[in-house]
């Protein structure tokens, strides 16, 4: 037997938005069928050379795969070594008899399936007729998050702000040549989030940026930065007046938004709407008005990186892509 | 920048016990310097096709390699798929920056590395005298033992009895051509080990098959068997007369063979004489006499898998075998 492998650039010509989104929404709803079964992250700290691994391992038991992601962030690699960052790979078991069947750079499909998070809770989530996306931050998952948007709703602007400012212009030159979409640049977060339909935080920050009066009844807000204890983009006092959808429950009152007005008793577990699965699949409704104010707490699962490696897998036997190696 | 891929027929060439015992006892003395970081290990149960994964992760602080190694047991592959049951993949990453730098079959390595693991502790356990082994098991690690014993103790002759009877001639007819050692099956397990120098445990087994009375002064016993809660293959009596060594205490108390005499109450945790890396390291003491019963019990560690794995991956090199693909 063979094991498929396919490099970055393989990758990257399989990938795409559309196909992730339609990944992330099957693995939404596994999780909530109890199709899933993710142990913990593990974790290897590497302070001597400022890096570190996250290890993050899932069964999904509709695909019958395995897949196993190994993802590295070493923040000196592009000074010292003229490498990324960021570098993951991702392998895929035959769950039916353990065999590596695929392995894969997993490197940009971190990237896809957290934009495509923030798409599928649109889908859900948004009014229909949303035109403009008030963006906070401007690296790359503020683009992924802009890129997935545009498949879903009738897009026409978008308006940013970054706390790194002198990113702004080149993510303006990008997303306008990409997705043919006006980019404002702001000189200031209220201006980039207020009147807008739709609001995504996209910053490693640790403070509230998005404050409570500059949200509008009808917003969606599509938080994605916070995935770790003290992590926060969000005034809390905004969760006292939304819908609020998660991911994962047990992952988000911990490491997500929503960690943040839990701690301060603005709300507690229970003010939490749903996750997202149970709304896809019918079990809890999404928007039920033009007035609400909703939010997407997304912290990340093993499963999204599952059913987008397994998709790209499928696609690459099909057309024939990748190189066949033998490993066992 | 590439990737090395070491494919099953590659390691297998690129092996070999005597490399793998020099290994493993850096392993010990690393893990005892405080140079291995080792974090929990992850496994996912596939219940539906009796199969499971186990990952072990490691950083070697010595090496700086990370090692991530995915181990999977499947026991109806060779039945239902013409595969082994056992299957595993070992991923090396630069712990400098997080880059793959060597991708291998780990399927052999375990077996070679937990071998090892009991030659090492006959190194500084057995009398250096010791001709006779009695091996209780007939299968891998009931070889592999004894392969590693051949490489430290003047062996000459191995006693074996297995649970599973019609493995035992196999087992003969393999270590005697390939050791030139005698070997004597045994109808009973009293007979296989009583007046050994030496004694092996390597079965799944959950009770207990070495007596207490079998065992006379001077031996050393080998307690392979035991890695999960529930397993046994020795008389707890055994251990209020011997002196204690195990790889890892914290494992050993609750998945070794330890876990036994602790649970009756015949021992303490405090009673363990030693981790084998202390006595590698000249910290404690190895055997002080002949008259001494000495116990080792291995329940295998991560840091084993990545100083085994990085002396092949550098063998490989130098030897410049091995397929270069570009993965990331």
């Amino acid at each position: 037997m063979k094991t498929l492998l396919l490099n970055q650039r393989e990758v990257k010509q399989l990938l795409n938005m559309p196909d992730t989104i339609v990944a992330v929404e099957e693995a939404y709803k596994d999780f909530n069928r109890k199709m899933a079964i993710q142990p913990p992250i593990v974790s290897i700290e590497v302070p001597e050379y400022n890096g570190e691994m996250d290890l993050k391992m899932g069964y999904s038991k509709s695909t019958e795969i395995i897949a196993v992601k190994t993802a590295v962030g070493y923040w000196d690699n592009p000074e010292r070594y003229h490498l990324p960052t960021l570098l993951a790979t991702i392998t895929l078991y035959d769950g039916k008899n353990g065999y590596p069947v695929c392995m894969m750079d997993g490197s940009l499909i971190t990237g896809y399936r957290t934009g495509a998070a923030g798409g599928v809770s649109a889908k859900v989530l948004a009014r229909k007729n949303s035109k403009t996306v008030g963006v906070i931050g401007a690296g790359n998952q503020a683009r992924m998050q802009v890129i997935a948007l545009k498949e879903i709703l009738p897009l026409e602007m978008v308006k940013v702000w970054s706390p790194v400012r002198k990113q702004q212009l080149k993510y303006k030159q990008e997303i306008e040549s990409m997705l043919g979409i006006q980019v404002l640049l702001c000189d200031e977060p209220k201006a980039a989030v207020e009147g807008t339909d739709v609001i995504v935080t996209a910053t490693p920050g640790k403070n509230p940026i998005v404050q409570d009066e500059w949200v509008s009844p009808g917003t969606h807000i599509i938080a994605i930065g916070a995935d770790m204890e003290g992590k926060q983009e969000l005034d809390p006092k905004i969760f006292s007046r939304a819908k609020i959808v998660v991911d994962n429950i047990q992952q988000c009152v911990l490491r997500g938004e929503t960690q943040n007005p839990i701690k301060e008793g603005i709300i507690t577990e229970k003010d939490i709407h749903a996750e997202i699965g149970e709304i896809l699949l019918g079990t809890k409704v999404g928007r039920e008005n033009n007035e609400e104010i909703t939010i997407f707490d997304s912290t990340g699962m093993s499963i999204q990186d599952n059913m987008t490696a397994c998709r790209i897998f499928k696609n690459a036997v099909q057309l024939g892509i990748g190189q066949k190696i033998e490993l066992i």
